[in-house]
C-alpha cells in the first residue's frame, strides 16, 4: 500500500535528506526534511500538545492559525531536532523556515505551517535546513507522499499511512494522512507529528471542530503514559476540490467526522503497534462505567501501566495487574461488580466474573496473551459507558533504545 | 547491621516457613510467615492503601483498629499469597489467621492485626497457614526480627530495616521497624508492607497523627507509580514501656514524629532503592514551587517516567525527558524559569539554566548519571516550596522480572 500512497487531490508532497538525521537510533531513512503542498490557499486545523512546555513550532502554528486558518499553502517538517527548549532562537529560526518555504513556493510565510521532531533543547542547523528546503521544493526532490511519510520518522520502525473514499453530498471526498511517532512514551522524541490531507470543502472553524472530534477518538486514545510531548501535532489541511462542502451540523458533517474519525484511528493505531520495542499491539475496553470520563480514566491507567505491558510482553495473563490499575485510576469502582476477558468477542475468556475469579484454563488465556493483538475488556458492572483505548507490550528493547537515546 | 537487628522494647519477633512460596520469583528466602508479639496490650496505628480494590487483610485490620487500636497484642503477617480479590472467604481467612493468632499467643481475636503479601486472586492455602501460625509463635520458630525482615519479603533481593533511638521527655526512645517492597511499580506484589514498633507511650489517636505525618515525608514520597496495591499497609504499634509519655501537640510530640520520619524515610529509601531490576536510586528535588502539592507533582511525574528512570539506566543526561515531565505534571510551569542541575549541592552541573540549556560538559554530566545516588534537582522559580521524592532506574531486568511473574 505504501508505494502507491498519495495524498488528497489538490495536495502534493516531497522529501529530502538535508543531513539533520545523525544519530543511529533514527537512522530508519535519512530523508530528514518533508514537504507537503497545496495547489491552492486551503483551510487547516490543528490540534496541539497540551505540554507547558511547548516546541518552537508548535508556538508559530498556532499563531498561524489563529489568524490565516482560511488561506494555507504548505507544511515543511523536518525530522532529527525538536526545536525544543531553544528559547528565541527557535522561534525565529520556525520562522525562518516558513519564510524560506513560502520564497521557494512563490506564497506568503504566514501560509506556511512548520512541524519539528527530534532531539530537545539543540539548535537547529539551519544551514542544512535553508540548503534542505531549497532542494525539498524543486524537482530534485525525492517526490511523493511515501517519500514525505519516511522522512518524518525518527525512532519509527516503518511509515504510518492511512486513507479513505467516500462519497458525501454526491461528490467523492478522500481523507489520506501520514504520521509519526514511534509509540508510547518518549516525549523528548516529540513524540507525534501526523498532517491529514481531504478534498472536501470546509470552512476552517467547522475543520477545526471535525478534527477534535477525530482526535478524541483516535490520537487521545493511544496510551502515551499520560505524556504529551513539547512537539506533539496534528494537522489537517482541505483542498476542496472535490466540491463536497461540509457544512455544521449537516449528514456531510456526520459523514466526514466518522471518515476522518476512521483515517486517524489506523493512524493512531499504527503508532500504538509500532511503540519502541513493541511487539504487539495491546487493545483496552472498558465498559460498564458511569460516565465516558470514568471509563477512559480506566482504560488509561490499565494502558500505561509498566507491570501490565510487561507481562503481556512475558505471555502472561496477569490479570491481578488489570485490576490494581482500575483501582487505582480515581474511577469509581465496585470490586464486587467487575467482570474481566481476555480475547476477542467470539472467543473470550471470562477470568473474573463479579469480582470473583473464574475458574478459567489458564493455559488458553496464556495463548491470547501471546496472539496480536492482546484483548482486555473490563467491565466495570456500573452504568453504561465504554471507551476504548489502544497501547503496546513493554520489553527490553525499550529498555535498550531508551537508555542510550542521545549520547 | 542485620545480624543485630532488634525491635522496640516491649516486643519480639519470629518467623518460620509454612510453604506458601512457591514463585522462583519469591525465593530469596523460604521464611514466609512472620510473628511481631508485644508482651502487652498496646496503642496502634495503620496507615493504609489508598485503592479501591482492598484486600481482605487490610478490610480487617481497618476494621480492628477502628475498634481497639489501645489494645493491640500481635501482627501476623504471611507472604506469598496477598489474599486480595478473593471475596468473602479471603475475608474469613483473614479472620481465621487472627484468631489462630490469638489462640497460641492467648489473647483475643480482635487484638491481633494480619497482614499478607504476594500474588492476587489465589485462595490462602489455609491448612499451611494453620501449621505455620503454631509453628511460629512456639519455641521451634525462628526467633528475632531479622528473620522476620527475611519472611516478609518476596521480590526484594534484600531485607529492609530501620531504627534510631533518641532522647525524649528524659527517657531514650527507640523506634524501630522492618518493611519489604521491591521497589516501584508492581501493585500485584501487594507492594508495601512496614511494621515499625517503638517504646514510647502514645495514645491511639496521637499515633495515628504522627504515623500519618512520618508517612507524608516518607513512604508517600517514593515512586510507586502513582501505585498503592491492594494491600500497601504501613502500621506502628507502642509498647509504653520507656515510660516517655507523647501528647500531642507538645515538644516531645515534634520530637517523636522526627525521629520516626527519620526511621520511615530510611525504610522507604531502602525500597526505592531496592527496586525490581535496580542499580541506582533517583533523588529528584523540585524546589521554587507555588506550594508543595505543585512542587509534589512535578517531582512525581519526574521519578515515575521511564523514560527518565531508562535514561538513568544508561548513563545519559536526557534532561529534555525531566523537562518533558515537567511539563505534563499538571502543576504551573514557566519555560522561562526553570533551572535544572545534576549531582550533589556541591557539585552540581547546572544543565539548564533561566530556561537555556547552558554549554554544561555533556561527559561530566554523564559521570553523575553513572553515580549512586543520582541526584536530579529542578527549581521552578516560581515560589519557595520544595519537595523530595526518591525512584530508581528501569533496566532490561525489571522487564524481564515482570514479563514472568505468575506463571
Amino acid at each position: 500500500m505504501l508505494d502507491t500512497f498519495t495524498l488528497a487531490p489538490g495536495f502534493r508532497a516531497a522529501a529530502t535528506a538535508c543531513g539533520l538525521k545523525t544519530s543511529s537510533a533514527m537512522a530508519a531513512s535519512n530523508l530528514d526534511l518533508a514537504l507537503v503542498a497545496a495547489e491552492a490557499p486551503c483551510s487547516a486545523a490543528g490540534v496541539f500538545t497540551s505540554n507547558r512546555v511547548k516546541a518552537a513550532p508548535v508556538l508559530y502554528d498556532q499563531e498561524v492559525l489563529a489568524q490565516n486558518a482560511g488561506s494555507i499553502r504548505a507544511v515543511i517538517t523536518n525530522a532529527g531536532n525538536a526545536n525544543a527548549v531553544t528559547g528565541a532562537q527557535g522561534l525565529a529560526d520556525a520562522r525562518q523556515m516558513a519564510a524560506l518555504t513560502a520564497y521557494a513556493l512563490r506564497c506568503q510565510p504566514d501560509q506556511v505551517l512548520v512541524l519539528s521532531t527530534g532531539v530537545i533543547g539543540r539548535p537547529l542547523a539551519m544551514d542544512k535546513v535553508t540548503q534542505g528546503i531549497a532542494v525539498v521544493a524543486s524537482p530534485a526532490a525525492e517526490q511523493g507522499a511515501p517519500a514525505a511519510a519516511r522522512a518524518i520518522m525518527t525512532t519509527d520502525t516503518r511509515p504510518k499511512v492511512a486513507n479513505t473514499t467516500v462519497t458525501i453530498a454526491g461528490a467523492p471526498v478522500t481523507i489520506s494522512g501520514f504520521c509519526k511517532g514511534a509509540g508510547m512514551i518518549h516525549p523528548d522524541m516529540a513524540t507525534l507529528l501526523a498532517i491529514v490531507t481531504t478534498d472536501a470543502q470546509v470552512a476552517p472553524d467547522v475543520l477545526h471542530n471535525a478534527l477534535k472530534a477525530a482526535a478524541d477518538v483516535s490520537f487521545n486514545r493511544i496510551s502515551v503514559d499520560g505524556d504529551t510531548s513539547t512537539n506533539d501535532t496534528l494537522l489537517l489541511l482541505a483542498s476542496g476540490v472535490s466540491g463536497a462542502a461540509i457544512r455544521a451540523g449537516s449528514d456531510a458533517y456526520a459523514a466526514f467526522v466518522a471518515a476522518l474519525s476512521e483515517v486517524c484511528t489506523s493512524l493512531a493505531k499504527q503508532v500504538a503497534r509500532d511503540g519502541e520495542g513493541a511487539t504487539r499491539l495491546i487493545e483496552v475496553v472498558v465498559s460498564g462505567a458511569e460516565d465516558v470520563a470514568q471509563a477512559h480514566a480506566v482504560a488509561n491507567t490499565i494502558a500505561i501501566s509498566p507491570l501490565l505491558k510487561t507481562a503481556v510482553h512475558g505471555g502472561d495473563p496477569n490479570w491481578g495487574r488489570v485490576l490494581m490499575a482500575a483501582g487505582r485510576s480515581g474511577a469509581a469502582i465496585d470490586p464486587a461488580r467487575l467482570t474481566l476477558a481476555f480475547g476477542p468477542p467470539e472467543r473470550e475468556v471470562v477470568v473474573l466474573r463479579a469480582g470473583m475469579p473464574t475458574t478459567y484454563a489458564e493455559r488458553e488465556a496464556a495463548a491470547l496473551f501471546r496472539e496480536d493483538p492482546v484483548y482486555i475488556r473490563l467491565d466495570l458492572g456500573l452504568g453504561s459507558a465504554q471507551t476504548t483505548v489502544w497501547t503496546c507490550d513493554f520489553s527490553k528493547e525499550y529498555v535498550e533504545i531508551n537508555a542510550h537515546y542521545t549520547t
